[in-house]
């Protein structure tokens, strides 16, 4: 949705703000190092749930996808993507509803990791008459979920999905946990070599492999090599976030997100600022708890988006952010009256998008081009 | 809306349960015991943002409510509500908004703390040649905003304000951090002096003071006099949560709300069970983190709703839940095959509604009778 430009303080706070420049940036190198490595990127869109962002990656209809839920699958097939990858195990009451999904003509592909789960596939496959292509998750670093590389399961559930087994995927999560550059490169290079020789035994033992699948934004970020990967997932990386450039995956100036908020209070011998967006707009993330930087609920910036030294909302209600200077109060809240604009910059963009039903999207100057719709829910 | 009865295996999951009778009984303890204590309830619509909750709080048009954004006073507005406080600190984007609201007949009351924000508030009224009825708000327990009561600044305020004062307000939201019932019984009767004793300096004042209003669902529950108040405010009492058990303010029996969802996967020689509820569903609140049992990501309960021993969701991705018992991993993980559902109890009620667009309101039967929907957004 195009509107008339609107400067900042004509919104209502608190507001998601999407920066435009700095997406457009962000999409265009993630491109640019999955294509000259040779692979096929395929975006994932769980990070923003909006059409209008994603179509800046890749436009309806000319390449595939990556969701984490069925709404997400049913919105962007709606608005023309038709290879949609939906990469969280499959759970078995979903099972009707992806049939009726490809039944439409959505090219969706389910993942799973235990021959149960592939056992309920194949037998849904064969009553209803039809295919429902499958990969089976590979667990490269052991986080999450996926058959380990070695594990004797892996040809069994092969074997089981029979014309439905397409090939394999993993996500290395566990890159969020890198404490260096190195070790995500090094984690990549793992991620990569784990589905390869996946990929290798199935074929090995006759079953078809056609698609061998990675992704994380740290890994895709700083893989060196994608040989025998057939494309690369990451959604994060549209928008990124503090949690990302704590691990030097992204500059702190190339955070695309922030919520605009408004100073409602202070309460000077504590040296607090109090603002309008509390946990509601920010979301309860802490990920950067952990990290050598705590950004506690956000790292504050001006209204034009120029962080203010060490501020940070440093406490959270509902509808309350308390911004005061990482490890204590701030002596210069009177610097910030009632009424101050201020950004603050998510510490997990995922989670703060979720908050909101859309973006305020804008331009170099600053002014609000546009306001592009996003959905939640399943 | 009311639909034709389900069982909760005919839900694709991840899906917000609500215990109707749970609710009911958490709604009329709340009800009765400040019924009996002499005050008022002013039930706050934040936890729930659904009308179809709230009035079976309070009837529209017979009391009022209390909101924690214009919407809210929108869409209760829209639905019969009128007299309406919106108690977050005004931003001064929002005035306009309010005075909107105000001329088409809805009774909103604004909160504010400062000379600044009372000096605008009773501008924009006198400009647009309307009142702006507004509350104080005091610091009754240093744990957020207001000004403490001593300040000389209250009757400053106060007189700025003008016609425009309509009394005064406080959350002891500190009682979110009592250690035993004590302490809470304590904060209530520390929250309702504050307040007393800044109407009383108000009044002095030759100011007016109609509305003394306290309100915390800790506070309100244990609070043994509301002598001098005029009015209660509560909200998370509704669902209630696990933090809220953690403090004794409920058992965990008296919890309303969990998450429905699917069993996707294990990792058997880490005692893993993986389930299709992530931090998505779940929010990322971790509140019980600091409290003296650690619940995770939330309590997991049989489908029935009944709590299995000690297993929480010790971690959360976005759309993954590892389920494991507390403190490490489950060796009967195999008793949870592909397929099973469970429901979590949430660590918080308000957090973890946010993250829904409705509830599945079940039966003592736990049959699916009626889908109420929820709201969210500025």
């Amino acid at each position: 949705m195009t509107t008339s430009p609107l400067a900042l303080n004509q919104l209502e706070t608190p507001a998601l703000i999407l920066d435009r420049g700095k997406l457009e940036r962000n999409l265009a190198r993630m491109n640019d190092h999955v294509k000259r490595l040779g692979a096929r990127l395929r975006p994932h869109v769980k990070t923003s749930k909006s059409v209008d962002v994603v179509r800046r990656a890749v436009t309806p209809g000319t390449g595939g996808i990556t969701v984490s839920t069925l709404k997400e699958a049913e919105q962007f097939f709606a608005a023309g993507y038709r290879d949609i990858l939906y990469a969280v195990g499959i759970a078995l009451n979903k099972l009707e509803h992806v049939t009726a999904l490809r039944a439409r003509g959505c090219d969706v592909t389910i993942i799973l990791d235990s021959i149960d789960a592939a056992h309920a596939v194949a037998e849904k496959a064969r009553t209803t008459g039809t295919e429902l292509p499958a990969l089976i998750e590979i667990d490269s670093d052991g986080h999450r979920a996926g058959v380990k590389p070695g594990d004797a399961r892996l040809i069994e559930i092969g074997r089981k999905l029979g014309v439905n087994l397409r090939g394999v995927m993993t996500h290395a999560g566990g890159s969020y946990d890198c404490k260096s550059v190195d070790e995500i490169c090094a984690l990549a290079e793992r991620e990569r070599v784990a589905v390869v020789q996946c990929a290798h035994a199935l074929r090995g033992a006759g079953l078809a492999c056609s698609v061998v699948s990675v992704g994380s934004s740290p890994t895709a970020t700083y893989a060196q090599s994608f040989d025998g990967v057939t494309e690369v997932r990451a959604g994060v990386y549209m928008f990124f976030d503090l949690f990302m450039a704590g691990i030097d995956v992204c500059a702190v100036d190339d955070i695309a997100l922030s919520v605009l908020c408004s100073v409602i209070g202070h309460q000077q011998e504590k040296g607090w600022v109090i603002t309008d967006a509390g946990w509601m707009a920010l979301s309860r993330d802490r990920g950067t708890a952990a990290q050598k930087i705590d950004q506690g609920y956000g790292l504050v910036c001006d209204v034009q988006g120029n962080p203010l030294g060490d501020l940070i909302v440093s406490s959270a209600n509902q509808e309350h952010g308390i911004i005061a200077q990482r490890g204590g109060g701030t002596r210069d809240g009177a610097r910030y009256p009632i009424g101050t604009l201020l950004r603050i910059l998510p510490n997990h963009a995922c989670a703060t998008a979720a908050q909101h039903d859309g973006y305020h999207v804008v331009d170099g100057a600053g002014m609000v081009q546009a306001r592009w719709p996003r959905f939640s829910g399943w």
